[in-house]
């Protein structure tokens, strides 16, 4: 029996695509397949999870997976709450959670940015928000960073149907500080502006602070980075009673049950580990000023970092050839062959040990 | 100090939600908070998961919390394709992973149904279909089912940018046999044919066996039901290797890692597990056969099901009052105010003895 497609003809054609969608996606980070290799290229925490969290998974009833899990994750949004300043009086009507914040971000493109104007976001910047304009079909607009890198809030001044920024911002490192977060809400009240605060525990003051005073503030935030849970895919944003509603009404257009009921406990536990959390994030902070200091020595400059990665150029290598070289080693850094950024490199903050062996082979590559 | 919105005025306007979305979502099933009620409305196995789960649970280094999840998940896939008879031959290249099959569906109406033509599915089928082309902007038509609820696949030659069936279909439960299916297939070489088969394993043949011969196929399959593992959110598509490469590309334009690591490593712990998902599988078929005689002695006619639910009416009383009844008495089943099928309750089957309850409770709301 030969089917509609056993011809060589029909092999050729595939008629059946021809409904499909064409589309530039993402590119994340490379996921080497190799053990032993140093894993600085994704802004990973080097350390493990709190321990609550073995201690979580351990204590949970794994029959009850048989079930959906609960879209309202209200254990979760009260651990999440209880790490919050009590006088920004965020309650659970205030979470939207997603599964991951790329998935909070996607969501927020397709619910908030919803407007016949362009959107706002600096020409370098995370550079998932330009996949997701294109598509979702939401017109943009970049704002050109000074020659710093940093923010210019005089720029966002104009018309616009929505505002995205992330702070610090990637793929830099570099704070904006909250008067300029607080100039843009102020300048923009008939539009939502979003601040994408995935690094803000290594060094920036949250914007969660002006919720309060601006309601078309929306702040997002992740487990990925300083909550050592890349892997269960949490992330969420935090804004008005009004913005959370339409987040979840456009949620329940998509997928209902976004997190999984492991995830959600393991969140849960986590966020209750404050002191552990303190901990990693400080040793994370104090890693990172040792490797620009001692980057430095090798002849790097590196932009005033926030985060828990450095964006760094050296004065004579070229970055690709130092990426490269890397590589060789096992030392994979990040490398964007980009406008304004072709001769930079991310590097994450990994443990002292990783570090001082990414330095040992920057050594080495710099001085050949 | 005085935000722009503490003015009443302002208060009442909001004027940054004019760019938001207005939806009308999909509406899940009750998660009712109480405990100890018997929950049928929601398709859940009855069920815990396989031993293997706890197992790989157990033996999973928390640790690699703090990485990014594979993207390529391929112990998962390995293990799903052991399940697939050999003749098959699928490969990792033609199996699309996602946060639960809503996901994947939601993914496949934003990549393979983007023609200029409407889509096809029943009128009464998965509401959720209605929800994604409305809100993916994908213009559909509804194909009436037949007066007993079977679908009329010579209805479906007209011409369309794509089709979508559930089979089983839901929340009738009927099967419609392979050769229909392959009907439709061979009628719609230009478009994609998407079978959602979450209730397959209850009893009906899947249209895999089809995959070698029509390219235009997509089989959707999910964890919720028959594996007993709606709490980690894992469902599947199995395509040609055009189409899943199509919905990567697109999934990667939304959400590059959309599987937590646990639940990749209970997907893959479970789908190893052959015995125990055949035993608990012929349990529900079982049960669901003794259930429908019973309802029949009370007067129930319900629709020949080939799922882990039952779609019934009574002779006498309507369905929305035995609904609101049950309820009264801590059971939950699923009722739906719609054309066609306002008098008709889906029962999911529970246990024997959940199912004991329910026919008690019946027995004497039909009795009252």
């Amino acid at each position: 029996m030969k089917g509609p497609y056993s011809s060589p003809k029909y092999k050729q054609m595939k008629p059946y695509t021809q409904n499909f969608r064409k589309v530039s996606p993402y590119t994340p980070g490379e996921q080497p397949g190799k053990k032993n290799i140093i894993k600085l290229n994704t802004n990973e925490n080097p350390y493990p999870p709190s321990p609550m969290v073995k201690e979580a998974l351990s204590g949970f009833n794994i029959e009850n997976l048989r079930l959906y899990p609960s879209f309202v994750c209200s254990p979760l949004k009260k651990a999440l709450i209880s790490n919050f300043d009590e006088s920004l009086s965020v309650k659970e009507e205030n979470i939207f959670l997603g599964n991951g914040s790329d998935e909070v971000i996607a969501l927020i493109f397709q619910s908030l940015f919803c407007g016949e104007k362009e959107i706002l976001f600096p020409d370098i910047t995370y550079s998932f928000y330009e996949v997701w304009a294109k598509f979702y079909n939401v017109k943009y607009k970049t704002i050109p960073l000074k020659k710093d890198f940093t923010i210019d809030p005089e720029a966002y001044r104009v018309e616009n149907s929505g505002i995205i920024l992330a702070n610090p911002n990637a793929p830099t490192g570099i704070y904006a500080p909250l008067s300029q977060i607080e100039d843009i809400l102020k300048a923009n009240p008939s539009s939502v502006v979003v601040v994408d605060e995935a690094y803000i525990d290594f060094g920036g003051e949250s914007a969660l602070k002006l919720l309060p005073k601006y309601e078309n503030l929306v702040v997002v935030r992740t487990y990925s980075k300083s909550m050592q849970l890349a892997g269960i895919r949490v992330g969420y944003a935090i804004a008005s009673k009004e913005t959370v509603a339409t987040l979840e009404a456009v949620k329940n257009c998509f997928n209902s049950y976004t997190l999984s009921s492991l995830s959600q406990v393991v969140g849960e536990a986590a966020a209750k580990d404050k002191e552990y959390f303190r901990k990693t994030t400080e040793k994370i902070i104090k890693t990172r000023e040792y490797t620009v200091k001692k980057l430095s020595e090798l002849g790097f400059k590196s932009l005033e970092s926030k985060a828990n990665f450095i964006f760094t150029t050296h004065e004579s290598k070229k970055a690709s050839f130092i990426f490269e070289e890397l590589k060789k080693k096992d030392i994979y850094v990040r490398y964007f062959n980009k406008p304004l950024i072709y001769n930079y490199l991310r590097i994450t903050i990994g443990t002292d040990e990783e570090m001082e062996k990414l330095i040992q082979a920057l050594d080495s590559i710099v001085k050949s």
